[in-house]
């Protein structure tokens, strides 16, 4: 039906624990990337290892930026030396969770789905893994477009975004991806009201499909973006150790953010279900019409028709056969039955 | 499809903090209006810049009236000079928020939706935000009618309208919006009767499209209402350290009125579903009129043709077409088909 | 549409705190009735004045019953010489509010509608407004039919009645009002069951009507009992200072009754969702119908024209015309095409 | 409509703590049986007046079963000697409550109704009234089959039964009741069953009138089992004082059993509603397949009879009536026509 | 209607207490596993009585697998000889349990259903019950194919899963039923694509009938996964004594993946609402296909017919008939009409 639910959990029946990589890269491509920095100061550089990042200088913040997970054995690696809990990195490579929030004791783990638009309006979603730590924040991304380019650039261009900490980084990653939510939504709009317009002008059987397809875009749009709901709150309520009551306000943002889109997405999914009794009574409205046509030739020439025969039959007593005018009474009386006709039909409105 | 869904997110990928403005002012018009009451006097005057109100004395509630958002810039040195929390200006710029109130330590933000109705039946909502500090109020409209103008009237007419605190003034500017609410909601149900009565008369198809355009009206309503109660809920409760236990007691009355607005929307959501259930029903009922009025026309006449078209035959033994009485016997029998037609007919109430 | 949310807010635009009368009454007629009993005694009278009411020797309970709201001047000066909150006098005077429970520090404010079913099954919403004070009832009623005859007259009657205190009082009002739902309830059901029996019989267009009209009335029904049940349970829980324990008992009867009165409510909702299904179903049943008998002509007679049609043809080397039983064959074969036609119709169970 | 829902409340306008009788119950009729027992012993016997109970010996728990409620000042002098609150005299009276379980200090009151299923398939409604105090149980009853049969008979067989206390007794009666639900919910399935078998075969007008039927019974059903959940569940917690902590483990069963009856109840309004859909889908293919016969025979034969007529026709100069294979030249024709029609309604699978 | 709830209650009107077998197991074949292992040694056997379990050394954990149900007295004997309450004997028994997690001092009872699918598309629960105690687990499950063969396979082939506690052992169980839930989704959305292809293909009135079976199949199977959402979240909070905080992490998986089969579940229940409808507007539309044909083909020849008819009367005062091209201008004429009325239809869009 669509590919957004198909291989939902390639895991199936393995033992617990198990790391298995359920998403769709196709070959083992892996980055690393390094960021560290303070107010004055950024390195950013591809590394080769985990163990380049575990030795280089903490200059304030260090984030290392993992694209690519087809290459289990590698997270693993990076899963040990960097001490996550093995059931994160389960999470990490099983690319079908929903969005969640887990509070360890030492630190914060999220999933979240950065969303976009594939051709033919269909939703893609890759998921993003977001490990938070004292002064230290790991993402973990499918080898794709790097999701984070916009906040690198920012990083290492302006010196007063630096000079925040970890929970800041973090939230600036949720909030790229919250705002994203709304170019989705803005696409997808945009189809909507396209294929609310022609259904109004022509309400074809294919534009049935397309609504079908669109609707199943807002139910998978609205089940990504429930729970981001959820998290957003929680993050914003400031009771989290490792997100700093400063930054909770931030949050509060992102949560009304994910409020709006949902209310949207809500908005839509009315106008669709709305679509759907559109078409259905245009289909109804249309056999309406054509019954009238019908109705209208019948009503006129059935009776004329009737007429017709009766003058067509061979009685041999037939006065009005023998007639001077039979024929043009004919016709006349044919015109005043067709005339009777229109004027009771117009009085029906029916023409 | 329709405006108050277009743009709604003007500020898309930008770096958190950037201040955007995403409101429909076309022109970076502004005024500032500054106004400092007690109980024996007002001043009331407008100001061209931010220090002539940080300079103006305090007669006892002072109240910054900021009329139009285009000029960021004049937002950020009035955000500045005043203290305001940075998240804060950019709520108050971003003219596609949800209604919301939200509680610093030092202050309150509260933003709340001013409904209009435009021409053909469309809802326009400016957004109004409010700052409540200790003795000093700040608040920001776009550049348009002045939404407070009244107020301001009645706080310049009445003495004892300004022995109240800034709590009062915010309820009573609520208190304005909320009752705007119902002059929406009056002449929205103004033509949802009138819809229903030529719905009633003629459905049309016109008819269906105005019926979707007032269900959408009606849903975007509801949303822009309902943050609104729990705002009113929250600011009735007597918890908030700036509204005083006595002016809650006020604020429990919009918390009233917003339930009653949003009963009146279910209820009228109701209707409208109910009003297309009718319109449809109405093409069916129609389609099976005319499909009567060819049913009649055929269990008629079809019998009479065949009658017809056997004395038509050239057959030559053919006995009643040398009868003396045959033609005429032909229209008694034409006549007593009939009679039993319509007779049938009758009884199958279709006549 | 209808009369019951109509004017609902005449109020508009007026300062907080002004005093405006929104309900029906067209004159300012007003009684005032003062009621005060004790377990031997009781003093029932209509007054002038409300100084007769505060200069009556309170004899254990004392009752004012102010009916008639249209005086607005009078209801004010009430209302500051028994020391009423402004707000709950604008609610009073209000008569288009919830039903509604406001526990101030040394009174209890409560709002209920009675209702009453008017010709042509609409509903009628009478406001209620109740003042609880230590040893002291204060009701407003709109100048109609006196609501608490009843009441007042088993005071008179009944000593036994009379020992009981102010929530007492309370009590017998709030349960007489809400046993009246029942009263509307029944007669609401058995319009239900007529009309619901008439679709049965004939599905009319005005039958739409009147189920359109009856769900209305259901849904305003609805609106109205649904915050009682709140009201109800808040006054059982035995919280309120004003309400004694023994008395609260007692009103969770009344939320009993009004849970009670809210699943009928909801049960012919879905009854009144059902009929609109039949109405549907039974237009198509009757589309259905007419095709069919139309149909059964066509297929029977269409057939029969064509062969009549053939032997009218003007062939000169035409066989069967020549035919001594030509004739009478056309006849035979038309008997037999008929049975065939109508032994094919029974067999799709249409005859 | 159906008896379930008449005279809900016959009580109407009385004073409260009138006691009146609102059931079924023809006359006056009354059973008195009494019940006590421990491990070793039990005196099971019908006693004429309520002072006979009082006076009997307590064994170990003493039961008064009290069968028939018509007789109004019996029941009252029985609350007066067991010292039971007036309110749940009104309770027990009134016939038309909802489930619910009341906790007063010294006692426990609680209502369920017992459920059987009449001709017709019509759920029928018996209220069990139940009032627990230490060491003793009062249940009452209407004047019918005795639903405590069962009980007393393993009461009377079963020495361990007799061991367990007042609460245990409470449970085997709620939870036999609650069981019967479950033979309710049994005949009602195979009601449902049946009706959507015969619906698949031959959906008549009939069939519709049950359907409509079955859910009100089904909806009657769940509003009846609904509170019994809530009461259940009140009663596993073991937070009430007259029911044992070891007892409240064995209502936890109830509690789950109640659930399982009202997932069954929602699970066959699906289905319901559900054959209410094919209803009308099967209507609207009848009607498709009624058109399509029509259409069929008016495709083939009216070209026909056009090219009869066209042969009819008297024009002198008319070459194809002369010819000498023109007679078979036009059945010819009309064979290819009729072929051609064949062909391409099969195209169409029509045929 | 279908076998998942035919049955579901044997068990009724039995004195509570009384053990009685309700599932679908046709002999009384019963199997008892005792494994009893640590991380260096296990022992796997097959044993014949209780006893012999109870006299086994524990290695570290011990777990007795109990293999058919239909043997009740000698679950009665494992009971008894175990210290298992009586009212979880009479849950295990009862296998039409919903699933359920009861915590008790001791020990902790659970019951889940294991879930596949058998042919036609029928889901099949089989239920599963487990005992946890402080270093033992006692599970029960109908004698057919072993559930837990894999989780048995990995104890014996991997020591560091020997290494773990019962509640590591509890998880393994209660994943790989949830992870089984997965593998019925899988076939199911395979089937609802299958039928939405065929549906959108040919909308046969088979495919109906299949439609309301996969909806009844994904009814029962939300109502089996809801309450396993609860019972893990419970268990994954970590507040039941006899699950480790440790594992109890692990729950919270479990909790995640039982969100996700419900969050697709409610997916499917939009998709087959979905095809509900495509099939009905289909019915519509092939109605509406069916109509056009008729009403072209009689638009077309009925005044054609009636023209033929014209000329087929036998006026002798008939001048057309005579003239030179008259039958010739009859066929142009004809062609004319037609010509006419294509070209009107085709202005209709209906050719």
């Amino acid at each position: 039906m669509m590919k957004n639910k198909k291989n939902y959990y390639k895991k199936k029946q393995q033992p617990p624990g198990t790391l298995v990589y359920t998403g769709d890269q196709s070959d083992d491509s892996q980055e690393l990337h390094l960021i560290t920095y303070n107010k004055d100061k950024i390195v950013h550089k591809k590394i080769k290892t985990i163990d380049e990042f575990i030795n280089e200088e903490n200059l304030g913040i260090k984030w290392l930026d993992v694209i690519g997970l087809a290459n289990v054995h590698s997270i693993e690696e990076i899963g040990q030396k960097l001490k996550i809990h093995r059931l994160i990195l389960e999470d990490i490579l099983n690319t079908r969770q929903r969005a969640k929030l887990e509070d360890y004791d030492d630190s914060l783990f999220l999933v979240i789905k950065k969303l976009s638009l594939l051709e033919g309006i269909e939703i893609d979603a890759k998921q993003i893994s977001i490990i938070i730590k004292e002064n230290m924040v790991i993402t973990f991304q499918e080898y794709d477009e790097d999701a984070f380019k916009l906040i690198k650039k920012r990083l290492e261009e302006g010196a007063h975004v630096r000079a925040l900490g970890a929970d800041d980084l973090t939230y600036a990653i949720v909030d790229s991806i919250v705002d994203g939510y709304f170019d989705v939504m803005e696409i997808l709009s945009e189809e909507i009201d396209k294929t609310e317009n022609e259904l109004m002008d022509d309400p074809k059987k294919e534009i049935l499909n397309r609504i079908y397809s669109l609707k199943r875009q807002i139910v998978f749009f609205r089940n990504t973006v429930w729970p981001v709901r959820d998290i957003a709150n929680t993050l914003s309520r400031g009771e989290i150790k490792l997100i700093d009551q400063k930054t909770s306000y931030y949050f509060r943002d992102v949560y009304d953010h994910s409020i709006q889109v949902i209310e949207l997405i809500e908005t839509y999914r009315d106008t669709i279900s709305g679509m759907m009794d559109i078409y259905l009574s245009s289909i109804s409205s249309k056999t309406n019409e054509v019954m009238k046509i019908l109705t209208i030739f019948s009503a006129i020439f059935i009776p004329l028709t009737f007429l017709a025969g009766v003058y067509g039959m061979n009685f041999i007593y037939f006065p009005e056969l023998k007639w001077r005018y039979g024929y043009l009474g004919f016709w006349i009386v044919s015109i005043l039955i067709t005339a009777a006709m229109i004027k009771y039909l117009k009085s029906k409105k029916w023409l």
